[in-house]
């Protein structure tokens, strides 16, 4: 027996994406957002939403561009500070010791210690009511040696990404491996 | 040291969304997307990306409505069927034993096995190359008693929800608990 929990934005797992982008001086901030994914697969294409008090939507509206890194479990403090503050009130990569990294491709930061990194191109906008959707065009994934397997695949055992619940407003890891798509269900 | 993979669609996680419409004739339909995610807070909205050559595409343009449904990890065989083939070549909730629920509230069925459901009714649409993304306006939130703890709160490890992992075409669920957001940022 379902119960209804009414018109609430819940949905499992949202992913946790750390947003980076350059302000008007150059430097470098980073956002936590978990309203966002993958939206198209040609051209490649990730959204992100943000709301527009945030710095990071001046920045992505200024350079029309932005980063999204996918911190691991251990980092999860370091992710959940980036959600707790603005970088109008100071630089968010000093205070967590964190490295931003010049894109080469896409006029916007990433953080260096987090393991997979994907570089957008701003593409489109969409009002939605108290957010903005961001729709960017994926240039690059970047991802660490070390959450690589020997076949050149992401090894998501060791990669061990952090996600979002929005259903009790908490982080997860992911768990198990269950199967592989497009076979378990020709059985 | 961070190696580039190139323009690939690769986020971690994305969810298992089992997308419910009706067809012309009225029948129940649901197939598997990994691309969508919650897209705004005020209205409360969810995308999900849908070619055009699918049935689902067809119906939500008729209907202006989509369900979707998310399932344990237990239902991961279901749900991967539910990608592998078209609801033109016959019904998948009855190949599949489940019950298609009609929504009170939105043009379409939902799966009432499945033990979280987000109804949608459709408010836009954005042509991206192969795909369309669907901004749906969430309605309501539905899920089973036994995934609810005494507090009325989603329990995130009785639901036990499947997720995808586009970087290895893999599902996997959903891990252990890690910390409160907005909380554990502050030390």
């Amino acid at each position: 027996m379902k119960q209804s929990l009414g018109a609430k934005t819940i949905v499992l797992p949202a992913p946790v994406f750390i947003v980076g982008s350059y302000d008007e001086q150059d430097h470098p901030n980073i956002m936590t957002a978990a309203w966002g994914g993958i939206c198209g697969s040609d051209p490649p294409c990730l959204t992100v939403s943000i709301r527009p008090a945030r710095l990071t939507y001046e920045n992505i509206m200024r350079r029309r561009a932005y980063t999204v890194s996918i911190p691991s479990v251990s980092q999860a403090r370091e992710a959940d500070y980036a959600g707790l503050c603005s970088g109008r009130d100071g630089n968010k990569f000093e205070a967590l010791g964190l490295t931003p990294v010049r894109s080469k491709l896409v006029d916007a930061p990433y953080v260096g210690e987090f393991p997979l990194t994907v570089e957008c191109r701003l593409r489109q906008t969409v009002e939605l009511g108290v957010h903005t959707l961001f729709i960017g065009e994926i240039m690059d994934v970047k991802v660490e040696d070390w959450a690589m397997n020997e076949s050149g695949v992401i090894a998501v055992e060791k990669l061990r990404p952090l996600t979002f619940s929005p259903a009790d407003g908490a982080y997860y890891g992911l768990g198990d491996f269950v199967g592989k798509a497009f076979s378990i269900g020709k059985k």
